[in-house]
């Protein structure tokens, strides 16, 4: 299978897929197509009428889309690994907190946006991102206290997948965090996985000009 | 089994499970919290600490928050009942499709807000409304012509549940659609279910004024 993706500093969205099949070990083909540039939609359309990243295209080209509906697709199909939790309330909750970040947290998003290479503490935090991170924070507390960790429900799940982006944003911009969020994301930046992914956005040149805006 | 929504005229997030709800004929108890109201937050906090509708409340009181969460707990407790369709394929393109509902098409979200008792047609018609409007119609086009309709993905599932109260926008604001899109509409619409539910809309007086307003 092939994971088309955009630029690992800019794609949140990507990043989720792509640490979930490699955290996992489950084979895949990268296809990365560098974002906002002019040809960058008919290169997706190539894969996926989407249109959008992230996108995952079996071998006989079928494709799915949404970093979520890739994640649940991934669960099912390789029921060998733990993708979701294995407890039935634990996975109900599991899905819960993804989902709410699937469709949430629009501040941090619209003024935190994700860019690995960046240090700006103290940047975007702006009011409603601050009640945004302080949500975020309070959520990781409870499913850490709740599971005993070391990630949101005991082994590294899609959770940790869909929040890993919004630790890169903590990272870059580092609102105040508690203890217990501040050491989760020290976790989940030290995973094999996203260090992976980490070090590959450090590499890269090119710049997408609206995720390089912030707000003072 | 609990539900715990919003005000039906608007709550567009409740709308989901309970239509899925309703249509599968699962039993369970509703609990509509007029939303906007200096109580409706410690009201809904007594049931989830997520403090969102929708939410279910399960008998043991463990709460499931967030439209799509529920609708993927509700697939997997009740596989009796085909949630998603059947097909692996069909499945994980109904996975995409919900999730580009659940986590975009904010245009439409801002401009043409869900208001059932509301008839305006033009209202909200922004560029950015109408370019959600063709990508939304596009992909009700595409999904109807793989499975045959009725339905998105032939009979009713959490696909069309996830875009009933886009139809309810759409009934309200009268884009304009394709004749395949329109006919879906209204069979959404028709579906006792759905009816079930506006008939309960129309026969509210709570008003949340934020969802009044509209751009003309």
């Amino acid at each position: 299978m092939k994971l088309v993706i955009g630029d690992k500093n800019y794609s949140s969205w990507s990043m989720r897929p792509w640490v979930l099949l490699k955290h996992f070990g489950m084979a895949f083909e990268e296809v990365l197509i560098e974002l906002d540039e002019p040809g960058t939609k008919s290169s997706i359309l190539a894969f996926s009428a989407s249109g959008k990243v992230p996108c995952l295209v079996g071998d006989d080209g079928f494709a799915v889309w949404d970093s979520l509906a890739i994640a649940e697709t991934l669960a099912e199909r390789f029921p060998q690994h733990a993708l979701w939790p294995r407890d039935a309330n634990a996975r109900a909750r599991a899905r819960s907190v993804s989902a709410e970040m699937h469709a949430g947290f629009g501040e941090v998003r619209n003024h935190m946006p994700m860019n690995i290479r960046k240090v700006k503490p103290g940047a975007g935090a702006t009011p409603g991102a601050l009640a945004d991170v302080a949500r975020i924070d309070a959520l990781w507390r409870e499913c850490l206290a709740a599971s005993g960790g070391p990630f949101l429900f005991g082994g590294f799940s899609i959770a940790d997948a869909m929040y890993a982006p919004v630790v890169m944003r903590f990272n870059s911009y580092q609102p105040k965090l508690s203890p217990e969020a501040a050491a989760y994301a020290q976790r989940v930046s030290a995973l094999p996985a996203v260090a992976e992914w980490v070090e590959a956005a450090r590499r890269e040149t090119h710049i997408v000009q609206d995720d390089e805006r912030d707000d003072e």
